[in-house]
């Protein structure tokens, strides 16, 4: 009876992006060439400062750093929100180990046990294990292709809000979507959270993946809700430093940041040698260098999109933000579609592997069995030749 | 209403080492040389390769690990283990974000809300911010400096265990005792565990650091319990790479890794450039540089230890591993004492800085008021020196 694990280590789902890695892993060793859309990890080179910085670096050993993140790291951050148009003063952002455990200290703070934070959906996988371990219930609300996944209205939030609703949360730019949120949408849940009393948690890893010359609209440039609104940020996408771990949470709400600072005291420090990392990232890395970045995610965005325009019976939006595409494939189920892809199937000697969007969903049988997410996290030629087999697999699969 | 934070993050305690740090600060300001003995962050250097790993680092951008480690890290876990004389496979062991995600990781698989754990104490304080975030609860059994801070009796864990005990936590070498725990005390966990069917689980983090020619006693080497044991290890102490965030958990308990795997996947990965210091230090640093690394201990601790003996009214038994030492000193109050140190006292231009150990007890007033941790990371000349401050303070407080 006591050997018996805890509940809540029983429902933390694994990784659905990570579900069709041992069909890829045979398909590599059959010989086949396996492009990569499945996962969202960029793989544009760093800003050259990193590497020499890290290569710089003279310590003795390698000590915690203060809980709250190096101080002139902080400092660093706070500068470059003021940069955008934020003040945010030192004492509003904590360091984190990732952008991840931003969010699961967002929660952790807000949450009691059966708390409700609303979500659109399709959503980030991994909120999922974030807030069982919190015991916070993810209350998702539909947004749908046919609309670019544009925020639902304020009364179906106002129809699925209830006493124990804490908080709304997106993701913006949006992964999976690519949607990117506009002033009004995110006005909208101003007015909401003031109405309604309750939180904004915004997953802000993407807002300098905007495109076609549209802006991100922060939660931290809202007035009048400095006390409702929690923003996670991280280095992962920006700087190509997924491995680094390194993120941070800002808030203006001061009981919200007491208890992150204690949270992050807990857990002693993040890693010291990826917060120099960062920091010089923040600090010396070239406006070039993301111009240049944000100008190679357009084209190949507009690669893929483009392609899977021209497959009969694909359908998808024109994606604003983040890399990522959500598309309608003109099959049954894309679960075994992507299966059948890695294990059955290749064209001149290559295959693609797709994350099914389903995992992205709160109950997955919500979801229209017939979607993907595409990463446009590979080079355009790559992307070219991964959009020519999926076409020709569509095909064969069809048949 | 629905501004109100959770209850648990009203819980969190602030770290209790760093609450005197104002005081600290300021004695700086003024001059005066604090001598940090409240702090277990060694001084020594990292092994050299360490460096020559990190600078040698070619990669394009920082990629995500595999979220339970990089393979090869973990293979190299596998075989220093199985040096030790524990067989351990890779599917055994999980790479975490330092120790403490580690002790995160098996709080929450073993433990629902109100769930019990029994901790000898005092005990490292972080503990307390672990349970509260799983939602468990720290059932303190209090061991006596007069003893060395032995384990208590068998009767004395049966008069506490409940049918919601989940487990019995040590700390082996204990930090702050310094205690290090004999096989005949770690058996008799065993038969508590098997008895009132629990787990055990053990922080050996500084497994090391054991001195005089005994033996750690791991709790992977116990025989007919491999489903009962988790151990949290991590590179912070072994190598002075504290702020590298590599830990490990390792159980034979299948059920167990299943969900820390899951728990891992949720956050991604640990960091990867500290993962290839800590595989680099791991599979070629010298047996030379641990042996030093322990002689330079063994000698502080002497010095240290000889020098407390020598002060009249101090009081502290000769501790068997980590770098930690708990003295009963001559003064009420260990905690007003600490501060007078930082705030009106210096001796020859410096003071020293002491933890108090009533946080380091899980009700601060179960702890005899007049104690304090003591950590021997600084080099001997330092150690002598403070120790002569110490003997001229406590008796300037005492006049």
């Amino acid at each position: 009876m006591s050997m018996k694990l805890s509940t809540k280590s029983a429902l933390i789902p694994p990784s659905p992006i990570r579900k069709l890695v041992p069909y890829a892993e045979k398909a590599v060793k059959n010989g086949v060439k396996v492009y990569k859309l499945n996962i969202g990890q960029p793989d544009i080179a760093m800003p050259q400062c990193v590497f020499d910085a890290v290569r710089k670096v003279h310590v003795n050993n390698l000590p915690y750093t203060n809980s709250s993140g190096i101080t002139s790291y902080v400092e660093a951050l706070s500068m470059a929100y003021s940069k955008k148009g934020h003040e945010i003063n030192t004492d509003e952002i904590v360091v984190t180990t990732g952008g991840s455990e931003a969010i699961y200290f967002a929660l952790m703070v807000l949450c009691n046990e059966n708390d409700e934070v609303i979500i659109p959906e399709p959503y980030y996988a991994n909120y999922n294990g974030f807030a069982i371990q919190v015991g916070a219930k993810i209350v998702p609300i539909t947004t749908h292709i046919e609309t670019g996944f544009a925020l639902p209205k304020v009364e179906e939030f106002e129809r699925i809000i209830t006493p124990k609703t804490k908080a709304i949360m997106i993701c913006n730019p949006n992964n999976p979507t690519g949607k990117l949120y506009s002033k009004e949408e995110i006005l909208q849940l101003r007015d909401i959270a003031i109405k309604h009393n309750i939180f904004l948690i915004a997953d802000e890893v993407y807002s300098d993946f905007c495109y076609d010359d549209e802006e991100h609209f922060s939660l931290l440039e809202l007035d009048g809700v400095d006390d409702r609104v929690i923003v996670c940020d991280s280095v992962s996408k920006r700087y190509s430093m997924c491995g680094a771990r390194v993120g941070a949470i800002i808030s203006k709400n001061k009981n919200v940041m007491d208890a992150v600072v204690r949270l992050a005291q807990t857990r002693l420090s993040a890693p010291y040698l990826d917060q120099v990392a960062a920091e010089t990232a923040l600090r010396h890395s070239s406006d070039e260098y993301f111009i240049n970045v944000r100008k190679e995610y357009i084209q190949r965005r507009n690669t893929m999109v483009e392609l899977l325009h021209k497959i009969e019976g694909v359908e998808c939006p024109m994606p604003k933000g983040a890399f990522y595409v959500v598309a309608k494939l003109p099959v049954e189920n894309a679960e075994a579609f992507a299966q059948w892809l890695l294990e059955s199937y290749s064209y001149e000697g290559g295959t693609v592997m797709l994350a099914p969007a389903a995992g992205f969903y709160a109950d997955p049988h919500n979801c229209p069995q017939n979607y993907v997410r595409l990463a446009y996290v590979l080079c355009q030629e790559d992307i070219r030749k991964a959009m020519n087999i999926l076409e020709h697999a569509l095909k064969e699969y069809n048949k």
